[in-house]
Protein backbone atom coordinates (compact mmCIF):
# COMPACT_ATOMS: atom_id res chain seq x y z
CA UNK A 1 0.00 0.00 0.00
CA UNK A 2 3.05 2.57 0.08
CA UNK A 3 2.12 3.70 -3.88
CA UNK A 4 -0.21 7.22 -3.13
CA UNK A 5 -3.18 7.15 -4.54
CA UNK A 6 -4.99 10.30 -6.59
CA UNK A 7 -7.34 11.83 -4.54
CA UNK A 8 -11.09 10.89 -4.74
CA UNK A 9 -12.93 13.02 -7.48
CA UNK A 10 -15.15 15.95 -6.42
CA UNK A 11 -14.15 16.76 -3.01
CA UNK A 12 -12.63 19.76 -3.16
CA UNK A 13 -15.05 23.53 -4.62
CA UNK A 14 -13.04 26.08 -3.44
CA UNK A 15 -16.13 28.24 -3.38
CA UNK A 16 -17.32 30.32 -0.60
CA UNK A 17 -20.83 29.41 -0.65
CA UNK A 18 -22.65 32.32 -0.20
CA UNK A 19 -25.32 31.27 1.19
CA UNK A 20 -26.83 34.81 2.40
CA UNK A 21 -26.60 36.09 -0.66
CA UNK A 22 -28.93 33.76 -2.22
CA UNK A 23 -31.57 35.30 -1.43
CA UNK A 24 -30.73 38.97 -2.58
CA UNK A 25 -33.00 38.68 -6.16
CA UNK A 26 -31.66 41.96 -6.46
CA UNK A 27 -27.98 41.20 -6.02
CA UNK A 28 -27.90 38.35 -8.30
CA UNK A 29 -29.85 39.99 -10.87
CA UNK A 30 -27.14 42.97 -10.99
CA UNK A 31 -24.49 40.76 -11.03
CA UNK A 32 -25.36 38.73 -13.56
CA UNK A 33 -26.05 41.83 -15.94
CA UNK A 34 -22.58 43.01 -14.54
CA UNK A 35 -20.90 39.93 -16.92
CA UNK A 36 -18.19 40.02 -14.39
CA UNK A 37 -19.48 36.48 -13.54
CA UNK A 38 -18.00 33.30 -13.88
CA UNK A 39 -20.01 30.87 -16.32
CA UNK A 40 -20.43 27.23 -16.13
CA UNK A 41 -21.92 26.00 -18.71
CA UNK A 42 -24.00 22.45 -18.78
CA UNK A 43 -25.77 20.63 -22.02
CA UNK A 44 -28.49 18.52 -20.08
CA UNK A 45 -25.87 16.27 -18.24
CA UNK A 46 -22.72 17.29 -20.14
CA UNK A 47 -20.18 19.85 -18.90
CA UNK A 48 -19.42 22.41 -21.48
CA UNK A 49 -15.17 22.62 -21.62
CA UNK A 50 -12.65 23.94 -24.19
CA UNK A 51 -9.71 22.06 -25.12
CA UNK A 52 -5.73 24.18 -25.51
CA UNK A 53 -2.92 21.23 -25.88
CA UNK A 54 -3.10 18.99 -22.89
CA UNK A 55 -5.30 20.41 -20.51
CA UNK A 56 -8.90 20.68 -20.48
CA UNK A 57 -10.82 23.81 -19.08
CA UNK A 58 -13.77 25.24 -18.41
CA UNK A 59 -15.42 27.69 -21.36
CA UNK A 60 -14.61 30.94 -20.79
CA UNK A 61 -18.41 32.04 -20.88
CA UNK A 62 -20.64 35.34 -21.23
CA UNK A 63 -23.99 35.57 -19.35
CA UNK A 64 -26.15 36.79 -22.29
CA UNK A 65 -29.64 37.54 -22.10
CA UNK A 66 -31.25 37.82 -17.95
CA UNK A 67 -30.50 35.38 -15.68
CA UNK A 68 -31.64 32.08 -16.86
CA UNK A 69 -34.65 31.41 -14.10
CA UNK A 70 -32.85 27.62 -13.33
CA UNK A 71 -29.44 28.77 -12.73
CA UNK A 72 -27.43 28.21 -10.48
CA UNK A 73 -25.48 30.60 -7.80
CA UNK A 74 -23.13 28.00 -6.63
CA UNK A 75 -21.08 31.06 -4.52
CA UNK A 76 -18.00 33.56 -4.84
CA UNK A 77 -14.67 32.69 -5.90
CA UNK A 78 -11.65 35.18 -6.63
CA UNK A 79 -14.08 38.04 -5.81
CA UNK A 80 -16.38 36.71 -8.66
CA UNK A 81 -19.95 35.11 -8.70
CA UNK A 82 -19.82 32.12 -9.65
CA UNK A 83 -22.61 30.64 -12.03
CA UNK A 84 -24.00 27.41 -13.69
CA UNK A 85 -26.74 27.26 -16.15
CA UNK A 86 -27.83 24.79 -18.64
CA UNK A 87 -27.26 26.64 -21.83
CA UNK A 88 -28.68 23.73 -23.93
CA UNK A 89 -29.47 25.00 -27.68
CA UNK A 90 -27.54 28.30 -26.79
CA UNK A 91 -24.39 26.72 -25.87
CA UNK A 92 -21.35 27.55 -28.05
CA UNK A 93 -21.01 25.31 -30.92
CA UNK A 94 -17.69 24.23 -30.56
CA UNK A 95 -17.78 23.75 -27.45
CA UNK A 96 -16.58 19.77 -26.15
CA UNK A 97 -19.75 18.05 -23.81
CA UNK A 98 -18.35 15.93 -21.61
CA UNK A 99 -19.45 13.34 -18.96
CA UNK A 100 -18.23 13.92 -15.42
CA UNK A 101 -17.29 10.62 -14.88
CA UNK A 102 -14.93 10.70 -18.07
CA UNK A 103 -13.23 14.03 -16.97
CA UNK A 104 -12.79 12.83 -13.09
CA UNK A 105 -10.65 9.67 -14.43
CA UNK A 106 -8.30 11.60 -17.27
CA UNK A 107 -7.44 13.82 -14.68
CA UNK A 108 -6.97 16.52 -16.53
CA UNK A 109 -8.96 19.38 -15.22
CA UNK A 110 -8.00 20.97 -12.03
CA UNK A 111 -9.69 19.20 -9.05
CA UNK A 112 -11.17 22.27 -7.90
CA UNK A 113 -13.13 22.82 -11.38
CA UNK A 114 -13.98 19.13 -11.02
CA UNK A 115 -15.67 20.25 -7.65
CA UNK A 116 -17.74 22.88 -9.02
CA UNK A 117 -18.79 20.97 -11.68
CA UNK A 118 -20.10 18.06 -9.41
CA UNK A 119 -22.59 20.97 -7.14
CA UNK A 120 -23.19 22.29 -10.91
CA UNK A 121 -24.36 19.06 -12.53
CA UNK A 122 -26.24 17.49 -9.54
CA UNK A 123 -28.70 20.85 -8.79
CA UNK A 124 -28.79 21.14 -12.76
CA UNK A 125 -30.15 18.13 -12.99
CA UNK A 126 -32.37 18.31 -10.07
CA UNK A 127 -34.15 20.90 -11.58
CA UNK A 128 -34.07 19.19 -14.77
CA UNK A 129 -36.49 16.73 -12.98
CA UNK A 130 -37.93 18.79 -10.66
CA UNK A 131 -40.18 21.46 -12.95
CA UNK A 132 -43.30 20.61 -11.12
CA UNK A 133 -44.31 20.62 -7.58
CA UNK A 134 -44.44 17.48 -5.55
CA UNK A 135 -47.06 18.36 -3.64
CA UNK A 136 -50.11 19.68 -5.97
CA UNK A 137 -48.63 19.09 -10.07
CA UNK A 138 -48.55 22.87 -10.70
CA UNK A 139 -45.52 23.88 -12.38
CA UNK A 140 -43.16 25.44 -9.52
CA UNK A 141 -40.61 28.48 -9.84
CA UNK A 142 -36.73 28.39 -9.14
CA UNK A 143 -35.61 30.61 -6.40
CA UNK A 144 -32.49 31.59 -4.23
CA UNK A 145 -30.03 31.31 -6.92
CA UNK A 146 -31.48 27.87 -7.51
CA UNK A 147 -31.17 26.30 -4.12
CA UNK A 148 -34.70 25.99 -3.90
CA UNK A 149 -37.93 25.56 -6.18
CA UNK A 150 -41.90 27.43 -5.05
CA UNK A 151 -45.33 26.03 -5.80
CA UNK A 152 -46.90 29.64 -6.61
CA UNK A 153 -50.27 26.94 -6.35
CA UNK A 154 -49.84 25.97 -2.96
CA UNK A 155 -47.04 27.73 -1.94
CA UNK A 156 -44.69 24.42 -1.21
CA UNK A 157 -41.17 24.55 -1.11
CA UNK A 158 -38.70 22.29 -2.15
CA UNK A 159 -35.37 21.34 -1.90
CA UNK A 160 -32.21 19.87 -3.91
CA UNK A 161 -31.72 16.36 -2.97
CA UNK A 162 -28.87 14.56 -1.41
CA UNK A 163 -29.03 10.85 -1.39
CA UNK A 164 -26.73 9.13 1.47
CA UNK A 165 -25.34 5.90 0.32
CA UNK A 166 -23.30 3.89 2.90
CA UNK A 167 -20.28 2.22 1.12
CA UNK A 168 -18.67 -0.01 2.97
CA UNK A 169 -14.86 -2.29 2.97
CA UNK A 170 -15.88 -5.24 5.20
CA UNK A 171 -12.95 -7.00 6.09
CA UNK A 172 -12.51 -10.64 7.69
CA UNK A 173 -9.14 -11.59 9.10
CA UNK A 174 -7.44 -9.75 6.53
CA UNK A 175 -8.97 -10.07 3.41
CA UNK A 176 -11.74 -7.83 2.24
CA UNK A 177 -15.36 -8.34 0.98
CA UNK A 178 -15.68 -7.32 -3.25
CA UNK A 179 -18.36 -7.66 -5.14
CA UNK A 180 -19.35 -6.84 -8.84
CA UNK A 181 -22.70 -5.59 -10.05
CA UNK A 182 -23.42 -6.72 -13.69
CA UNK A 183 -23.10 -3.44 -15.03
CA UNK A 184 -19.00 -2.85 -13.87
CA UNK A 185 -16.10 -2.80 -16.40
CA UNK A 186 -14.87 -6.37 -17.20
CA UNK A 187 -12.61 -7.80 -13.87
CA UNK A 188 -13.40 -4.86 -11.61
CA UNK A 189 -14.81 -5.47 -7.99
CA UNK A 190 -16.03 -2.68 -5.60
CA UNK A 191 -17.09 -2.60 -1.86
CA UNK A 192 -20.58 -3.27 -1.44
CA UNK A 193 -23.17 0.12 -0.99
CA UNK A 194 -26.88 1.32 -0.90
CA UNK A 195 -28.87 4.22 0.10
CA UNK A 196 -29.75 4.82 3.39
CA UNK A 197 -33.07 4.75 3.95
CA UNK A 198 -35.41 7.00 6.22
CA UNK A 199 -35.70 5.83 9.62
CA UNK A 200 -32.04 4.46 9.59
CA UNK A 201 -28.77 5.25 11.19
CA UNK A 202 -25.86 4.84 9.00
CA UNK A 203 -24.63 2.00 10.80
CA UNK A 204 -27.68 0.29 10.15
CA UNK A 205 -27.92 1.03 7.22
CA UNK A 206 -24.84 -0.21 6.43
CA UNK A 207 -25.55 -3.82 8.38
CA UNK A 208 -28.69 -4.25 6.52
CA UNK A 209 -26.92 -3.96 2.99
CA UNK A 210 -24.11 -6.12 3.99
CA UNK A 211 -26.14 -8.83 5.24
CA UNK A 212 -29.38 -8.02 2.48
CA UNK A 213 -26.35 -8.45 -0.57
CA UNK A 214 -23.70 -11.07 0.79
CA UNK A 215 -25.52 -12.67 4.31
CA UNK A 216 -22.56 -11.29 6.50
CA UNK A 217 -23.16 -9.47 9.45
CA UNK A 218 -21.15 -6.66 10.93
CA UNK A 219 -20.30 -4.97 13.81
CA UNK A 220 -17.59 -2.43 15.19
CA UNK A 221 -18.58 0.13 11.89
CA UNK A 222 -16.55 2.88 11.52
CA UNK A 223 -16.47 6.16 9.65
CA UNK A 224 -13.82 6.62 7.21
CA UNK A 225 -14.47 9.67 4.95
CA UNK A 226 -16.99 10.90 2.66
CA UNK A 227 -17.23 12.02 -0.79
CA UNK A 228 -20.19 14.04 -3.40
CA UNK A 229 -20.97 11.84 -6.14
CA UNK A 230 -23.22 13.50 -8.88
CA UNK A 231 -24.67 11.10 -10.66
CA UNK A 232 -26.98 12.85 -9.64
CA UNK A 233 -26.47 13.89 -6.23
CA UNK A 234 -25.45 10.78 -3.62
CA UNK A 235 -23.19 11.38 -0.83
CA UNK A 236 -20.84 8.67 -0.56
CA UNK A 237 -20.37 7.76 3.05
CA UNK A 238 -17.06 5.34 3.41
CA UNK A 239 -16.72 2.80 6.37
CA UNK A 240 -15.17 0.05 7.36
CA UNK A 241 -16.32 -2.85 9.21
CA UNK A 242 -15.91 -6.21 10.45
CA UNK A 243 -17.66 -9.14 9.56
CA UNK A 244 -18.46 -11.82 12.08
CA UNK A 245 -17.32 -14.42 9.99
CA UNK A 246 -16.90 -15.44 6.24
CA UNK A 247 -19.40 -17.39 5.39
CA UNK A 248 -20.93 -15.81 2.30
CA UNK A 249 -25.12 -15.65 0.83
CA UNK A 250 -24.72 -13.73 -2.59
CA UNK A 251 -28.18 -12.17 -3.82
CA UNK A 252 -27.66 -12.69 -7.50
CA UNK A 253 -30.56 -10.43 -8.21
CA UNK A 254 -28.20 -7.73 -6.96
CA UNK A 255 -24.52 -8.51 -7.73
CA UNK A 256 -22.87 -11.08 -9.87
CA UNK A 257 -20.56 -11.94 -7.67
CA UNK A 258 -19.12 -11.44 -3.98
CA UNK A 259 -16.38 -13.14 -2.37
CA UNK A 260 -13.20 -12.17 0.03
CA UNK A 261 -9.15 -10.78 -1.17
CA UNK A 262 -6.73 -11.21 0.44
CA UNK A 263 -4.64 -8.21 1.13
CA UNK A 264 -1.87 -9.16 -1.56
CA UNK A 265 -4.85 -9.69 -4.16
CA UNK A 266 -6.40 -6.19 -3.12
CA UNK A 267 -2.58 -4.63 -3.50
CA UNK A 268 -2.40 -6.24 -6.88
CA UNK A 269 -5.73 -4.78 -7.80
CA UNK A 270 -5.30 -1.69 -6.61
CA UNK A 271 -1.92 -1.82 -8.70
CA UNK A 272 -3.14 -2.88 -11.50
CA UNK A 273 -1.48 -6.02 -11.92
CA UNK A 274 -3.34 -8.78 -10.63
CA UNK A 275 -2.45 -12.20 -12.27
CA UNK A 276 -6.47 -12.90 -13.65
CA UNK A 277 -6.65 -8.93 -14.69
CA UNK A 278 -9.32 -8.14 -11.74
CA UNK A 279 -9.03 -4.18 -11.42
CA UNK A 280 -10.25 -1.92 -8.20
CA UNK A 281 -12.20 0.74 -8.97
CA UNK A 282 -9.96 3.80 -9.95
CA UNK A 283 -8.29 6.32 -7.21
CA UNK A 284 -11.39 9.05 -8.47
CA UNK A 285 -14.44 7.16 -6.47
CA UNK A 286 -14.02 6.71 -2.78
CA UNK A 287 -14.01 2.56 -2.94
CA UNK A 288 -10.54 3.07 -3.92
CA UNK A 289 -9.65 4.89 -1.12
CA UNK A 290 -11.39 2.86 1.63
CA UNK A 291 -9.48 -0.24 0.17
CA UNK A 292 -6.46 1.64 0.97
CA UNK A 293 -7.66 2.61 3.96
CA UNK A 294 -8.89 -0.75 5.17
CA UNK A 295 -5.83 -3.01 4.68
CA UNK A 296 -3.50 0.11 5.97
CA UNK A 297 -5.56 -0.66 9.53
CA UNK A 298 -3.27 -3.72 9.50
CA UNK A 299 0.05 -2.35 9.21
CA UNK B 1 -19.87 13.69 32.76
CA UNK B 2 -20.86 10.69 35.00
CA UNK B 3 -24.44 10.30 34.49
CA UNK B 4 -25.61 8.06 32.10
CA UNK B 5 -28.18 9.55 29.62
CA UNK B 6 -30.62 7.77 28.09
CA UNK B 7 -29.80 6.61 24.48
CA UNK B 8 -30.95 9.18 21.62
CA UNK B 9 -34.39 8.58 19.96
CA UNK B 10 -35.30 6.73 17.02
CA UNK B 11 -32.08 4.95 16.24
CA UNK B 12 -33.52 1.26 16.92
CA UNK B 13 -36.25 -0.35 14.82
CA UNK B 14 -35.39 -3.67 15.03
CA UNK B 15 -37.23 -5.39 12.21
CA UNK B 16 -36.08 -7.18 9.19
CA UNK B 17 -36.59 -4.39 6.37
CA UNK B 18 -37.41 -7.20 4.11
CA UNK B 19 -36.34 -5.32 0.70
CA UNK B 20 -36.82 -8.12 -1.35
CA UNK B 21 -40.61 -8.67 -0.44
CA UNK B 22 -41.32 -4.70 -1.49
CA UNK B 23 -41.43 -5.46 -5.18
CA UNK B 24 -43.33 -8.52 -4.49
CA UNK B 25 -47.12 -7.08 -4.87
CA UNK B 26 -49.01 -10.77 -5.12
CA UNK B 27 -47.11 -11.26 -1.65
CA UNK B 28 -47.76 -7.86 -0.35
CA UNK B 29 -51.52 -8.40 -1.09
CA UNK B 30 -52.08 -11.58 0.14
CA UNK B 31 -50.01 -10.80 3.20
CA UNK B 32 -52.36 -7.73 3.73
CA UNK B 33 -55.43 -10.01 3.10
CA UNK B 34 -54.51 -12.69 5.91
CA UNK B 35 -54.90 -10.33 8.54
CA UNK B 36 -52.14 -11.48 10.73
CA UNK B 37 -49.82 -7.97 9.85
CA UNK B 38 -48.85 -5.37 12.34
CA UNK B 39 -50.46 -2.36 11.15
CA UNK B 40 -49.22 0.90 12.32
CA UNK B 41 -51.19 3.90 11.87
CA UNK B 42 -50.86 7.46 11.31
CA UNK B 43 -53.20 10.31 11.21
CA UNK B 44 -51.62 12.97 9.42
CA UNK B 45 -48.61 13.67 11.41
CA UNK B 46 -49.41 11.94 14.45
CA UNK B 47 -49.11 8.46 15.70
CA UNK B 48 -52.22 6.70 16.41
CA UNK B 49 -51.71 4.80 20.19
CA UNK B 50 -53.42 3.09 23.15
CA UNK B 51 -53.13 3.95 26.81
CA UNK B 52 -52.65 1.46 29.75
CA UNK B 53 -51.71 2.41 33.48
CA UNK B 54 -48.42 3.89 33.02
CA UNK B 55 -47.36 2.88 29.25
CA UNK B 56 -48.42 3.74 25.78
CA UNK B 57 -48.59 1.47 23.30
CA UNK B 58 -49.30 1.03 19.39
CA UNK B 59 -52.52 0.42 18.55
CA UNK B 60 -53.73 -3.08 17.72
CA UNK B 61 -54.86 -2.23 14.70
CA UNK B 62 -56.53 -4.90 12.15
CA UNK B 63 -56.33 -4.36 8.40
CA UNK B 64 -59.56 -3.47 6.88
CA UNK B 65 -60.26 -3.58 3.32
CA UNK B 66 -57.94 -3.89 0.45
CA UNK B 67 -54.15 -2.63 0.75
CA UNK B 68 -54.55 1.06 0.63
CA UNK B 69 -52.29 2.08 -2.06
CA UNK B 70 -50.05 4.37 0.24
CA UNK B 71 -49.53 1.83 2.92
CA UNK B 72 -45.72 1.51 3.54
CA UNK B 73 -44.08 -2.13 4.54
CA UNK B 74 -41.94 -1.42 7.26
CA UNK B 75 -40.53 -4.96 7.06
CA UNK B 76 -41.07 -8.32 9.28
CA UNK B 77 -40.78 -8.32 12.73
CA UNK B 78 -41.38 -11.66 14.91
CA UNK B 79 -42.78 -13.68 11.89
CA UNK B 80 -45.24 -10.49 10.72
CA UNK B 81 -45.26 -8.21 7.98
CA UNK B 82 -44.79 -4.59 9.70
CA UNK B 83 -46.91 -2.02 7.79
CA UNK B 84 -48.04 1.68 8.17
CA UNK B 85 -50.40 3.71 7.00
CA UNK B 86 -52.15 7.11 7.57
CA UNK B 87 -55.52 5.89 8.49
CA UNK B 88 -56.54 9.57 8.48
CA UNK B 89 -60.88 9.58 8.90
CA UNK B 90 -61.10 5.65 9.78
CA UNK B 91 -58.82 6.15 12.32
CA UNK B 92 -60.81 4.58 15.95
CA UNK B 93 -62.27 7.55 17.39
CA UNK B 94 -60.44 6.44 21.17
CA UNK B 95 -56.77 6.29 19.75
CA UNK B 96 -54.81 9.18 21.39
CA UNK B 97 -53.07 11.12 18.42
CA UNK B 98 -49.28 11.81 19.24
CA UNK B 99 -46.89 14.06 18.52
CA UNK B 100 -42.92 11.72 17.64
CA UNK B 101 -41.07 14.29 19.34
CA UNK B 102 -43.46 14.20 22.90
CA UNK B 103 -43.07 10.46 22.27
CA UNK B 104 -39.48 10.56 22.15
CA UNK B 105 -39.16 13.30 25.31
CA UNK B 106 -41.75 11.41 27.42
CA UNK B 107 -40.31 7.84 27.54
CA UNK B 108 -43.23 5.79 27.90
CA UNK B 109 -43.29 3.80 24.60
CA UNK B 110 -40.62 1.29 23.76
CA UNK B 111 -37.61 2.23 21.88
CA UNK B 112 -37.98 0.07 19.13
CA UNK B 113 -41.54 1.06 18.36
CA UNK B 114 -40.46 4.99 18.77
CA UNK B 115 -37.70 3.55 15.66
CA UNK B 116 -40.33 2.27 13.86
CA UNK B 117 -42.77 5.34 14.11
CA UNK B 118 -39.72 7.47 12.86
CA UNK B 119 -39.46 5.31 9.48
CA UNK B 120 -43.19 5.49 9.11
CA UNK B 121 -43.26 9.08 9.87
CA UNK B 122 -40.79 9.92 7.31
CA UNK B 123 -42.48 7.48 4.46
CA UNK B 124 -45.91 8.45 5.20
CA UNK B 125 -44.78 12.49 4.59
CA UNK B 126 -43.05 11.23 2.08
CA UNK B 127 -46.03 10.11 0.19
CA UNK B 128 -48.61 13.47 1.41
CA UNK B 129 -46.07 15.65 -0.26
CA UNK B 130 -45.13 14.08 -3.00
CA UNK B 131 -48.71 12.43 -4.64
CA UNK B 132 -47.30 14.26 -7.93
CA UNK B 133 -44.53 13.31 -10.50
CA UNK B 134 -41.70 16.48 -10.01
CA UNK B 135 -40.46 15.67 -13.73
CA UNK B 136 -44.19 15.68 -15.47
CA UNK B 137 -46.76 17.02 -12.56
CA UNK B 138 -48.95 14.28 -13.54
CA UNK B 139 -50.51 12.06 -10.26
CA UNK B 140 -47.60 9.36 -9.49
CA UNK B 141 -48.32 6.01 -7.70
CA UNK B 142 -47.22 4.69 -4.64
CA UNK B 143 -45.18 1.01 -5.78
CA UNK B 144 -42.66 -1.28 -4.11
CA UNK B 145 -44.72 -1.41 -0.40
CA UNK B 146 -44.11 2.65 -0.21
CA UNK B 147 -41.04 2.53 -0.92
CA UNK B 148 -40.83 3.99 -4.66
CA UNK B 149 -43.34 6.23 -6.33
CA UNK B 150 -43.51 5.86 -10.13
CA UNK B 151 -45.34 8.19 -13.19
CA UNK B 152 -47.40 6.74 -15.45
CA UNK B 153 -47.34 9.60 -17.49
CA UNK B 154 -43.44 9.69 -18.14
CA UNK B 155 -42.74 6.81 -16.02
CA UNK B 156 -40.10 8.56 -13.85
CA UNK B 157 -39.49 6.83 -10.53
CA UNK B 158 -39.78 8.75 -7.64
CA UNK B 159 -37.46 7.58 -3.95
CA UNK B 160 -37.98 8.72 0.04
CA UNK B 161 -35.82 11.44 0.26
CA UNK B 162 -33.01 11.29 3.06
CA UNK B 163 -31.28 15.02 4.18
CA UNK B 164 -28.32 14.84 5.68
CA UNK B 165 -27.44 17.34 8.64
CA UNK B 166 -24.06 17.80 9.91
CA UNK B 167 -24.11 18.60 13.69
CA UNK B 168 -21.18 19.77 15.16
CA UNK B 169 -20.09 19.82 18.76
CA UNK B 170 -17.09 22.35 18.16
CA UNK B 171 -14.39 22.94 21.10
CA UNK B 172 -12.10 25.31 21.91
CA UNK B 173 -9.53 24.82 24.75
CA UNK B 174 -11.97 22.80 26.97
CA UNK B 175 -14.99 24.78 25.79
CA UNK B 176 -18.03 23.76 23.62
CA UNK B 177 -19.21 26.12 20.59
CA UNK B 178 -23.12 26.29 21.67
CA UNK B 179 -26.15 28.03 20.04
CA UNK B 180 -30.04 29.21 20.52
CA UNK B 181 -32.51 29.31 17.91
CA UNK B 182 -35.15 31.94 18.05
CA UNK B 183 -37.50 28.69 18.42
CA UNK B 184 -35.68 27.14 21.12
CA UNK B 185 -37.23 26.01 24.01
CA UNK B 186 -36.24 29.31 26.85
CA UNK B 187 -32.89 28.83 28.04
CA UNK B 188 -31.98 25.96 25.77
CA UNK B 189 -28.58 26.21 24.06
CA UNK B 190 -27.50 23.26 21.34
CA UNK B 191 -25.00 21.99 18.51
CA UNK B 192 -24.52 23.98 15.55
CA UNK B 193 -26.14 21.99 12.72
CA UNK B 194 -27.31 22.70 8.80
CA UNK B 195 -27.86 20.88 5.91
CA UNK B 196 -25.84 19.04 3.67
CA UNK B 197 -25.67 20.44 0.05
CA UNK B 198 -24.81 18.65 -3.09
CA UNK B 199 -21.65 18.96 -4.00
CA UNK B 200 -20.10 19.13 -0.10
CA UNK B 201 -18.37 16.32 1.35
CA UNK B 202 -19.92 15.90 4.84
CA UNK B 203 -16.66 17.77 6.78
CA UNK B 204 -17.00 20.76 4.46
CA UNK B 205 -20.43 20.99 5.45
CA UNK B 206 -19.74 21.23 8.55
CA UNK B 207 -16.68 23.79 7.86
CA UNK B 208 -19.45 26.02 5.76
CA UNK B 209 -21.67 26.03 8.15
CA UNK B 210 -20.08 27.27 11.58
CA UNK B 211 -18.31 29.22 9.58
CA UNK B 212 -21.55 31.01 7.93
CA UNK B 213 -23.29 31.30 11.44
CA UNK B 214 -20.33 31.71 14.02
CA UNK B 215 -17.25 32.77 11.69
CA UNK B 216 -15.21 29.86 13.38
CA UNK B 217 -12.62 27.96 11.20
CA UNK B 218 -12.97 23.90 11.87
CA UNK B 219 -10.08 21.28 12.05
CA UNK B 220 -9.91 17.67 12.66
CA UNK B 221 -13.71 17.10 11.71
CA UNK B 222 -13.90 13.80 13.47
CA UNK B 223 -17.68 11.43 13.30
CA UNK B 224 -19.12 10.14 16.12
CA UNK B 225 -22.84 9.29 15.35
CA UNK B 226 -25.71 9.47 13.63
CA UNK B 227 -29.22 9.57 14.29
CA UNK B 228 -32.61 9.32 11.74
CA UNK B 229 -34.74 12.74 12.47
CA UNK B 230 -38.03 12.03 11.17
CA UNK B 231 -39.23 15.51 11.11
CA UNK B 232 -39.94 14.88 8.13
CA UNK B 233 -36.77 13.05 6.87
CA UNK B 234 -33.29 14.19 8.14
CA UNK B 235 -30.07 11.68 8.82
CA UNK B 236 -28.37 13.65 11.76
CA UNK B 237 -24.80 13.30 11.19
CA UNK B 238 -23.14 13.66 14.30
CA UNK B 239 -19.59 15.98 14.37
CA UNK B 240 -16.77 16.94 16.85
CA UNK B 241 -14.34 19.53 15.56
CA UNK B 242 -11.53 21.37 17.21
CA UNK B 243 -11.98 25.83 16.05
CA UNK B 244 -8.84 27.24 14.90
CA UNK B 245 -9.82 30.14 17.39
CA UNK B 246 -12.39 31.19 19.62
CA UNK B 247 -13.65 34.79 17.98
CA UNK B 248 -17.21 34.62 17.13
CA UNK B 249 -19.02 36.46 14.14
CA UNK B 250 -22.67 34.90 14.97
CA UNK B 251 -24.59 35.35 11.99
CA UNK B 252 -27.81 37.28 13.94
CA UNK B 253 -30.64 36.18 10.88
CA UNK B 254 -30.38 32.25 11.97
CA UNK B 255 -29.47 32.19 15.46
CA UNK B 256 -30.32 34.14 18.57
CA UNK B 257 -26.95 33.86 20.21
CA UNK B 258 -23.99 31.42 20.73
CA UNK B 259 -21.11 31.20 22.65
CA UNK B 260 -18.64 29.50 24.50
CA UNK B 261 -19.48 27.24 27.72
CA UNK B 262 -17.50 26.32 30.21
CA UNK B 263 -16.74 22.17 30.58
CA UNK B 264 -18.85 23.02 34.05
CA UNK B 265 -21.32 25.16 32.48
CA UNK B 266 -22.08 22.24 30.15
CA UNK B 267 -22.08 19.95 33.03
CA UNK B 268 -24.43 21.98 34.63
CA UNK B 269 -26.78 22.16 31.50
CA UNK B 270 -26.71 18.35 31.03
CA UNK B 271 -27.85 17.96 34.39
CA UNK B 272 -30.37 20.44 34.36
CA UNK B 273 -28.55 22.56 37.59
CA UNK B 274 -27.27 25.47 35.34
CA UNK B 275 -27.39 28.41 37.94
CA UNK B 276 -29.22 30.74 35.35
CA UNK B 277 -31.58 28.22 34.06
CA UNK B 278 -30.09 27.57 30.74
CA UNK B 279 -30.17 24.06 29.63
CA UNK B 280 -28.74 21.60 26.94
CA UNK B 281 -30.91 19.36 24.68
CA UNK B 282 -32.63 16.37 25.78
CA UNK B 283 -31.06 13.10 25.59
CA UNK B 284 -33.43 12.22 23.13
CA UNK B 285 -31.10 14.33 20.64
CA UNK B 286 -28.44 13.47 19.06
CA UNK B 287 -26.75 16.76 20.26
CA UNK B 288 -27.12 15.98 23.83
CA UNK B 289 -24.65 13.08 23.01
CA UNK B 290 -22.12 15.06 21.42
CA UNK B 291 -21.95 17.39 23.88
CA UNK B 292 -21.30 14.61 26.24
CA UNK B 293 -18.61 12.82 24.04
CA UNK B 294 -17.16 16.00 23.19
CA UNK B 295 -16.37 16.50 26.87
CA UNK B 296 -15.76 12.91 27.48
CA UNK B 297 -12.65 13.49 25.22
CA UNK B 298 -10.73 15.25 27.82
CA UNK B 299 -11.46 13.14 30.78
Amino acid sequence: MSREAAAPAFVRAPVDRAAARRTDAEWLRRCWASGAVRLIGFDGEAALLTEADDTLALLPLTPAHDLPPDAVLLGEADGRAVFAADLAGAAPADALRRDLRSLAAEGRLAAADLGLLAAARSLLQWHARHRFCANCGSPSAAMDGGWRRVCPACSASHFPRTDAVAIVAVKHEGRLLLARQPHFPPGMYSALAGFIEPGETIEAAAEREIFEEAGVRLRNVRYRSSQPWPFPSSLMIGLIADAVDDALTVDRSELEDARWFTRDECAAMLAGVHPHGLKAPMPLAIANHLMRDALAEDD
